[in-house]
Order: structure tokens, then C-alpha cells, then sequence
């Protein structure tokens, strides 16, 4: 596991914040398909800091170069490697992690784990990191268009007290979402969710959010019971995010205060096949695909670097006041928007290939269908 | 994946609900410990149907035989098979399924995925599965509790609208949980469960809740970044357990409402060593453990099958009328209780397999220590 | 990896040969296709000793039963459990090994290895650990042959110093093969091999042998380079299986002694599509298949347990003259042909999985193909 | 699979022979460890084409960046991606291919599995791509020699016809090796081995070889049965290196002529330990590592591209001449010997990390010891 999400479709990433670079490696990608960087720079641009006054100031080029398994701008199946370099390093700015473990950062953990803390910023738990899925997300997400019409889409659906109606899961696009500083697609909601952003950063302080995912066209059945279920893989991917706390599919919690007659999801006959008529399920049942969307909410903590001084304890033991200076966002939640898409989409994608090759191999060897 | 869950202590379930049996094999135990039947049959026996109102009278005895890996009471390192055979299965109860997919259930997806459907039950999409998972954790719950003192206690703490107080995580026993009929420590809020159940069960009804969970002296520095977190496998491993629909960690989704000042858990000093002062993180930053309890919640949907009409289609689209005469729990959370803690014991302790070797082997090769 | 071999079509074998029973759990077997004890059965006697002169008299009867993953005879899609109970087991013939460690046995190892060591036998080093692999290959055997046509048929091509002229792999069958009371299909030469054999025997002594294996039918394209290549899969299959010591693909270590002029397979279109016009490579070019018959050579060392007392060591370090009263095989290449051809088809059929969804899903992406 | 080797100590390649570049992750390296491109330069420079007549005339400098994992010369505990950029591609010596597939390379199954052929050269089945093995297992050596004193040494033992005497696996080092120019440390036999190498070459032809390597100071206790023995492993990483046709531990196929009474290895106590007095079984026993030096020996086929021309066919199936005039080594087996040792350190490392995470937690636990 460790630093490599997926079976059939597989991505190894790589990197720290402040080292040379940062990257994946994809296995498992089909061969033959138009494929160059700028399938890719799009979502990476997506997850950059912009300039608004919502995200961090620190710039962030990040030009993605393949460094293989593409000829002519043809997949050739074989690893597809991305690098992203590192560049305006400020390992400085983190000086002060020295003093003492930062509250509700990873480096008391990290320390205990690995006998040994890099000076230089959080290295893998550094929201830079999220950099190697983004990059490989996006070719996930360019397979699953091509091969099934599969759109994923992603916005932030909460921030701190403000919470968006639900949005229209069949039309929402990327696009509509990106209009958004805050990307969420209600305008209204948007208003607010800026104004408590910059209440927070006023304060220098942060807030937490929800990001909530769609993904349309989804065949029905993928997910391999019962540990491969589409839901726990999701969750897998999600909760591997930084500054991920909690994963609902569907109704999620909600569903636990309800009763069966009103959640369950009646079927219904249109278009000459099954469909729920509704979606409670969140697009999956018994862990596999029921050829709804599949949807689910992501919760983000607040950002825990912030500028206000807070009274914690130095390595030593000793009483400390950790004042942060480094650069960081008042609300993870909007640039995590892209990583989530990611994720989903490199689950999705292996998946995919499981049930294809079940198909595939069942089919020859003249499978009998129906009730038995 | 599938059917097998870690990668270090590995799990892999096999068995449906009609079947000849139910079990697991365990590869990855450790060699020379006590190990008989008496430590599985425990917790199978916690996950089996009682006498009492509030689960399905379906009597299952289920007497766990091991089948290998162990010699005169001591395991030899090999592989741990383990069976529950299967009695008192009536298909025919679950016959009505023929006419059509039961709402909310797996059997339209299991169909469309597999091209077939056993007309005998829910076969691997049934609760009856879990007796695998429930095995098997009861031997990792073993090895932790011997290796590193490590307790997990899982509760039902909220049933549909009725919520139980924070319990004390430090203190609370499985005995303690068990003396409630659905297994929720507070007493008052026990009898408001009860009573929700009994009046969902009156309506042919069923309901839904939530099972928290606590892990008692996990060392820091377990979780392998970055797709292998604490956070990541234990969401993993909840979300593949039947009718879950949300996992969160700590704060969970309340730290999405949150700001940093207040979410921010800060060190303190305390027996020599950091300690945090509050545990919002749910014992795990970064995705690795910190240290503390690491506590969790998990939602559970009410039971799709319920004994009140159902208006629905059939397989061949027509509209029918779905009225289940099966044997069902009204709510499931409380047999699950032993399931989330079997879960949540597999997954630490492959993890903690992997923090081991890390440490052993960085020793071996004389590693240097602190801040670089 | 331990006890679990493939990553699409799972194979995970458990048992000690004497305990309660041997098995093997299958994981991504497709659905829909009809299988029961009789698919299995038959390899299994073939791997069960015999009553002629060459094979242990030890009497197992080995009747496998399907725990779980068929209904009606039809595989669900489920993982599919194997079990074949013990009986007759006499532990104490092998007490003697208490004294001290087998030479050439893995009873040293394996204390070193797990810190203990059973009194009753090899365990899971013990050649009837096969049995879980068999029944399981007899299962891939079938998908194979149901969808591919594949037809995997090994035989004894060498003892001691006798060598069986090349066969025709061409026309082969296991029933050719077994009409030899050593399954060796030429007459001249089985009837050698079994006079060597049965000098070994009279003298309580054992002798070596090579097993050839012939898959034929295996479609161009299978292997996953660079590190699930075929050669290194069946490589790996092949030194897993106890008592080996060597592998060889196609001409194998003989190329190593010959010229690439005098090596190279030129091509010829043969009926519409290029075929090798020899097949010095066995099957396989860069770790792909090529579509031709996929054929190797396995080496397995002499039984070590012998009649004949051996000077050696006890546990104490002490000298100790070992005499074993053991049941034992004087030559165990003999039982191990359905050995052989169960790994080779539970490889075959992993990589046959991995392949099938890269076409599917490169044709749903709308793979360009040719020369780029 | 595909990319990545190993499960605990995990290498996954990337990189074709005409793309941007070649390189390799490492997911599992121990933190805390002195490493920088030094300690994995001279291992690739052993790989990289020389000045003598021996090895082909490309100019491969090869210099390898360390992107990740590292900080001030210190290994994090994070993946370590390791790159080393193409330079000098001439894809045109290679456009021959357009015309045919060459006979005995993988050009002709790679298209029928990938559906596509990259003009430029080989890709994946280049010799060039084994530059990301030799970089990890540069880094894999470091571990063993720095935590176990573990010495691998590989050499040419046979070339053509010419076969070296058994050279003393006890004293063999990696300088001695290098005197000679086909790595023969055997000086008559090297001298003979140059002269069959000249000999092929003037005949515009190439020659087989085969290479030895003694792995010293491996504990007793590596390798995991069933499917992970060290035996397995071992093949599995020989089988994978392109142009190999056999792998054999020990005795290896000699083993199979020989009876039980000749084979075995007697146990002696030397040193307060027990000691095998011989060593045929080549350092394992029943998959485990015995404590004694693990042998093997690979065979290489002699290098498909001649200069001679070689009747064959074409993509259309017409007859054909093929003429290379790439440049290519007469012999593959010396510039092999890197690429063996590393992937026995890959192999062994793996096997290392999951006997130190068993003896913890069973050290922990508490395990007994001794005869059950």
C-alpha cells in the first residue's frame, strides 16, 4: 500500500514538498490512446493557488512533464511517469516546526514513525503531495470519458456554517463550479462561504468545509464484494487525502436517522431497463454500482497551520507559542476540489478493470445468466 | 482485493449465506501463540442473533472449527483456516426475490455484475458474511491485545433519532456495552433505543444508527502514508461492511463547521512524554497514529428488508408489490457492534506489521535520529 | 504473497498435512460457469499415491468438498473454498525428526524461521501442501479450457540418468501420460525409469527427475512485463512447488550455449497469420506469450527423506545417525505432473485476466493501433 | 504486478529505451539511512556500455538524479524516485523493424498485446530498461550490507562453451570480477570467453551465456511459504530480466540426476550453531534461507539482434531479409551481471522485511519457542 492506490490500474506517487519534485507513476493505463501533457495541466492548474484572496500567495508553476510511456502522443501501455518539479522552495518558512511538533500537523506522528523529522516542511504531509494524484487522476478521468462517458464533478457543498442547497447533480460541470472563488456552484451560498473565509482569515484563523462528488455514467457493477466494494474503495481514497475526517456515500449519515420505508429506493422500469427512482444509495448498492450516479461528501478539517499563536508543548516538553508565518489556505476544502475528482476517478478506473476482465473471461467461457 | 483485506496480517473471506459455510483464512499470524477455538467463538457469539426482540429469531449456532495453522493449541505461522458450516438455511424464505430486485438491496447490482443471481438469499451481500470478518478480527484482536495491550470496544451510540451521550472512551468494556439489549452504554438513552426499535418494529419497520468505536492504547506511528493511512484503512474497512454509508474520524464531519483556533489539538507535556490535550484528530494526524485513543463513528442505513409492502418493479419491469416474510433484524447496528471491532482489529494490526519491520530493519541498518 | 498466489485469479492455499484438512480458497473465478467436486476430483487422484511400486503407500483418499462459491452447481462469482479433510495421519513417524533436523529438509529453517517446529511432520513443507494447489489448478484448468481451448499436459521427461527423447508436444494427453506407471510417455524409457527407480528403492534410496510441461492454445499477448512477465510467473509457480530446484523456458540453460543465429525463430505466415517457424522460446518473447505452445522444463531434486541412515547433526549439535521409517515416495516427480499442472494453469489464467480487461478496456477507449 | 516487484521493500520501474527517461520508485526504504547518487552510480556504471570490444559502442551516460525521498543526503522513510534521462536515442538504427518483427525480440507479441509498436526501438523489452532495476537495487544492497553485512556477487561462469571452474562464492567480490572483461573471474576461462565473444562478433553473430551469483551472510529464516519461498522470489526476479531462459538454485537441474544419499546436505555444528556441511541445496531449504550463502545460476540466451542477415517475415506475412545494423552487445550475459545482483537484493530485502515484522510481533506477543 503505502505510497500505491489500485490493483489493475494502479498509481505509485511520489515526493516531498520541498525536494527535487513531485510525481506518479501509472501502471495499467490502456495502450493506444491520445494522451500528452495537457490532458494533464488543466487539473493541475485546477489545484495550483490562484490569486484571489482565498488560497495561498505562493506561486506554484507546476509544469507536469511526461517522462514516459507515451510516443507521438500515443499511450504505449506501459508506466506512464509524471514529474512536476519543486520550485520557490522556502524550507525557512517552516523553520519554526523545529521548536516543537505543530498542533494538529503530522509532525509528532511522522517523528514517532520514521525516528526522524525533515526541517524543511511536512514533506509527504504536505498538501503539495496531493500534486502525483492530481496528475494522475487526470488521465483516470481522460480513460473513464473516452471509454464510458464518465464525468466527474466536484465542489464544495459547506464551508464552516455556511451550507449550499443541493445542486443539480445531472448538469453540474466543472466549468459552473470554477465560477465560484469558493467553488461552489450556488451563487448565493458562494457569497457567504467567501465572506466566512475571509472572517477567518481576518482572525488569522481557518475554516473547514465539505466537498461533495458526482460521478455520471457509471455502469452498474463495479465494486468487488466484499472488500473491494466501490464504497469502501471511495472511502480508502478519500480518507488518504490530507485534512480528510469523514466520507458519507449517499445518504450517508443522514440515513442512519431515518427508517427503512423511507430510504429505501424503490426501482422503477424507464427506457426499457431498471433505474431507482430515487438515489438514496448513492449510486451503489451492496458495494457495487447500481447504474445511478454515485455520489458521496467528503469532510474537510479547518486548515491546522494558522496565524494566530497558539499554546502548545516543544519537543523538549516545555511550554511553547507556536506563531505560524509560512503560507497556507484559510480553507483546504477549494483546491482540494481537484484531488477529490482524482481520486475518484483513479477508483473508478480500477474498478473497471476488475469487472471488465470478469466480463471478458465469463464470456468466453459461456457463462449461464439470470436466476439460478 | 475482493475478497481479501491487509497485506502484511491478511484476511480472505469466503462463503455465502445458503451455503455450506462460512470462514477465513488468516495468513501472516504470528507463530507460538495460544490459539483455540474459545478466542473466535466469543465474538461470533456476539454477533449472533439472541433471544431478545430487537433481532431476527433465526437460531444460528455457528461453531467456528479451525481447520489448520495451529498444533496443539499453539499457532505454527501458517496459514489459520477457519469454518463456520452453514444450518438452518431456508432459501425459500428469500424465494419472493425471483419477482423482482428487493429495493436497497445488492440483488440488482450482484445481477448486473455477475449476470446471475442466486435464488437463495442475499449470498455474499448478506449479514451473515460478517462471520468471516468477525473470526478472524477476534485473532487479530488476540495478537494486539497480547503484543501491545491494545483494547477495542465498539457501542451503539445513536439509533434513529436517539443519540447517547459522549461515553467515556477510557473506561468502557465490551461487558459494559453488552448489558444494554442494543448494546449502548448510557442506560437512558438505551431504554429511548429500545423503545425506537420496538416502535419500528411494531410498524414492520426497521431503523437505522450509528456504532462508535474505540482503540485503546495504539502506539504512535502506525499508518503508512499516503495511501495507506490509519484513517484511510480504517475507512476502508468499515465502509466494506454491510449497510454502512459513512465513516468519520474524531471531529469528523462536525470539524467541516469548525475553525483551526478551535478545532486544533494542542501538545502537552505529561509521564515524560507529548501528549495531546485534546483528541479531535481521533488518535491519528497525518494518518498515522499519535498516540491517543483512536475513536471513529460509522453509520448504518435501517434495514432495507422490512415486513411493510413495498411498491417497486419486477425483474421484467412490471410494477409489483414486495412484501418480505424473511427474518431480519429491525436494526442492524447492533449486531454489528463485534464487526466494526473485527474490522477495526484487522486493520491496525496490519499496519502494525508494517511499523515493525520499518523499525526493525531501519535499526538494523543503524539509522540516524531527530530533526535532519 | 505467502500463502496467496495471482492478483486477478487468487489462489490461497491453506493446511498442514496433518491437521484437520488441506484447501485453498479461489478468489475471481467467473461466474456462470458449471463446476463441482467431479472438475476437481480427478486431479486430485492423480496427485494421490498410488498402489504400484513407485509412490508412498500412505492411503489418502482425498475427497475434496466446495465450501462456498457454486449454487446449483453453477460458480457464482464467489470466492470458491476447496477443502480436502486428513485422516490417516501418523504423526509419530515422524517423531524421529525431533532429534534433530532432517538433512535437506526444511525443519531446520523453519525453527529458525517461526521459533518452533511441529512434532507431527513437515507441515506446510510437506509435499501434501500441494493438495490445495491442485484442486484449485483443476479449477483454472477448466476456465482455460472452456474459454481459451488451453490444454496443460506435464510429464516426467527425465530420472536419474534417464532421459525420454522429446515428445510430441503437439498430441500429448494426461491420458497418454498415465499409461506409464511413471508418466513417462515414451515405453522405452519409462520402462528404464522405473528399473531406476526401483534400484533406488531396493538400495533405500531416492532419485531426482525433471518434469516438461506443454501448454497449448495460450493466445499471443500474455505476460505483463516487466516484472509479471510469463517466463517469471511460471518461474515463480515452478520453484514454489516443493522439491524444485531448476526452471527452464523453451530452449533454456542449452541457449545459453548456443549461437543467435543458430537460436533466433524466423517467422512464416502460416494460414493467414505469422507463426514462429521453430519454438526455441518456449511460448514467450520479452515475457508475452507468442502464440505459440508455451513449454517448459522443471528440476526436482531427490527425495531427501531416505531409508538409508544418514550422518548428521541433532538439535543439540551433537552427531546423530538418522534413519527414517517414514512413508515416503522414492521419487517424487512422479506425483507431481498434476503439481506442475496446476501452477502453470493457475499463472496462465492470472495473466489471461490481466490481458482481457486491457483489451476491453483500450476498445471502449478507442485504442489507435499499428506501428507509432 | 507489470511494474512493481515486491511487497514490503516495493521497486516499480518506469521508462522506455527512446523516451525522456528511465528510472524507478522505492516505496519501503528504511528512514534514517546515508544515501545520495554516489551509492547508486557505480552499479550503473557496471551496467553501461564500456570501451572494449565486448559490449556495444552506444555511449550511455547515464547519470541518476535522486527526485524524492532523500533530504540532505538522508533517506525520509518516503518513496525514493530515481531518474536517469535518455540521451543519444537513434531511433532510426531501429526503424528496420517497421518492416517485420525480428525474429526471437519481443516486437511481434508486444503489438499483438498492446496493439501498437513504437518505431523507436524496443520500449519496455530493451535491455535499457533494466537501468531502473540496477538504480533500486543499488539502493536494496545498501540495506543488506548496512543491517545484515549481506554480500551479493554476480559473475559470468559460462559464455558459449566455455564454462568456468567453480570459483570460491566464499572470497568472490564485485573488484575481482571486474578484472576481467567479460566478468569472468576465472582467468583461463575469461581469456577463452573473450575469444568466443571476438569470434561471434567477426561472425557478425552473438553468443549465450550464463551468470552465477552467490548472495553471503543471508540469515537463516528468509523466504515465505508457500508462495513467497526464497527459491520463488529468486526466480520470479531472474525470469523477469530480459533474454534469461533458466534459473537454478544450488545443485539445480544437476540435483535431478543425482539420488538422496549424494544430494543431501548433512547437518554439522560448527561454531556453537548448526552449520550444513555441504551446501547443494544453494542456501535454502523448503523455500526458507538456510544461513548458508544463497547460489543460483541464470541462463542468457545469446542476444537476438545479429548483424548476419536472418530469413524471416513480415508485418504482411511476405518472406523477408532482416540485416540490423543497431548497435547491440555480442554477449548480454556481462553486462547482466549488475542487473542479477540487483534484483537478488530487490528479492532479498523484500523477504527480509517480512521475517522482521514476524519476529517482532511474535517477540511482542510472546511467543514459545521450540518443538510442539
Amino acid at each position: 500500500m503505502s505510497s500505491t492506490f489500485g490493483e489493475h490500474f494502479r498509481v505509485t506517487t511520489f515526493g516531498e514538498s520541498h525536494g527535487a519534485g513531485i510525481g506518479a507513476v501509472i501502471d495499467g493505463c490502456p495502450p493506444g490512446m491520445e494522451l500528452d501533457e495537457a490532458d494533464i495541466q488543466g487539473q493541475l492548474d485546477r489545484r495550483r493557488p490562484g490569486t484571489g484572496p482565498l488560497v495561498t500567495t505562493r506561486s506554484e508553476s507546476d509544469r507536469v512533464e511526461i517522462l514516459s510511456g507515451t510516443e507521438n502522443g500515443i499511450t504505449l501501455g506501459s508506466p506512464i511517469a509524471l514529474l512536476v518539479r519543486n520550485a520557490d522552495a522556502k524550507p525557512a518558512d517552516y523553520a519554526a516546526a523545529a521548536g516543537g511538533p505543530r498542533p494538529s500537523h503530522a509532525d509528532f506522528p511522522y517523528r514517532e514513525k520514521y525516528g526522524l523529522l525533515s526541517a524543511g516542511g511536512g514533506g509527504r504531509s504536505s498538501a503539495r503531495e496531493t500534486l502525483g494524484r492530481v496528475a494522475a487522476g487526470a488521465v483516470a478521468g481522460k480513460v473513464l470519458r473516452l471509454a464510458w462517458g464518465i464525468e466527474i464533478v466536484a465542489w464544495v457543498s459547506s464551508i464552516e456554517n455556511v451550507d449550499a442547497p443541493g445542486s443539480d447533480m445531472d448538469t453540474l460541470t466543472r466549468e459552473l463550479v470554477d465560477r465560484s472563488p469558493c467553488r461552489c456552484p450556488d451563487p448565493a451560498a458562494s457569497a457567504l462561504m467567501v465572506a466566512a473565509i475571509e472572517a477567518a482569515k481576518a482572525d488569522k484563523d481557518s475554516v473547514g468545509g465539505i466537498v461533495s462528488c458526482a460521478c455520471r455514467c457509471v455502469p452498474a457493477g463495479w465494486g468487488e464484494p466484499v472488500f473491494g466494494k466501490l464504497d469502501a474503495l471511495l472511502a480508502h481514497a478519500m480518507l488518504s487525502i490530507p485534512a480528510v475526517r469523514g466520507f458519507e456515500l449517499g445518504s450517508g449519515f443522514a440515513a442512519s436517522r431515518m427508517r427503512g420505508s423511507a430510504h429505501n429506493d424503490a426501482f422503477v422500469a424507464q427506457d426499457g431497463r431498471l433505474r431507482a427512482a430515487t438515489n438514496r444509495a448513492g449510486g451503489s448498492l451492496g458495494g457495487v454500482s447500481s447504474g445511478e450516479t454515485v455520489w458521496f461528501r467528503v469532510a474537510f478539517k479547518p486548515t491546522p497551520t494558522i496565524g494566530r499563536p497558539q499554546e502548545t508543548a516543544g519537543w523538549d516538553g516545555g511550554p511553547m507559542t507556536l506563531e505560524s508565518r509560512g503560507r497556507h489556505d484559510p480553507c483546504v476544502a477549494i483546491r482540494a476540489v481537484p484531488v477529490v475528482e482524482a481520486m475518484a476517478a483513479i477508483a473508478l478506473l480500477d474498478l473497471a478493470f476488475a469487472q471488465e476482465s470478469r466480463l471478458a473471461v465469463a464470456g468466453r467461457a459461456g457463462r449461464r445468466h439470470g436466476l439460478i
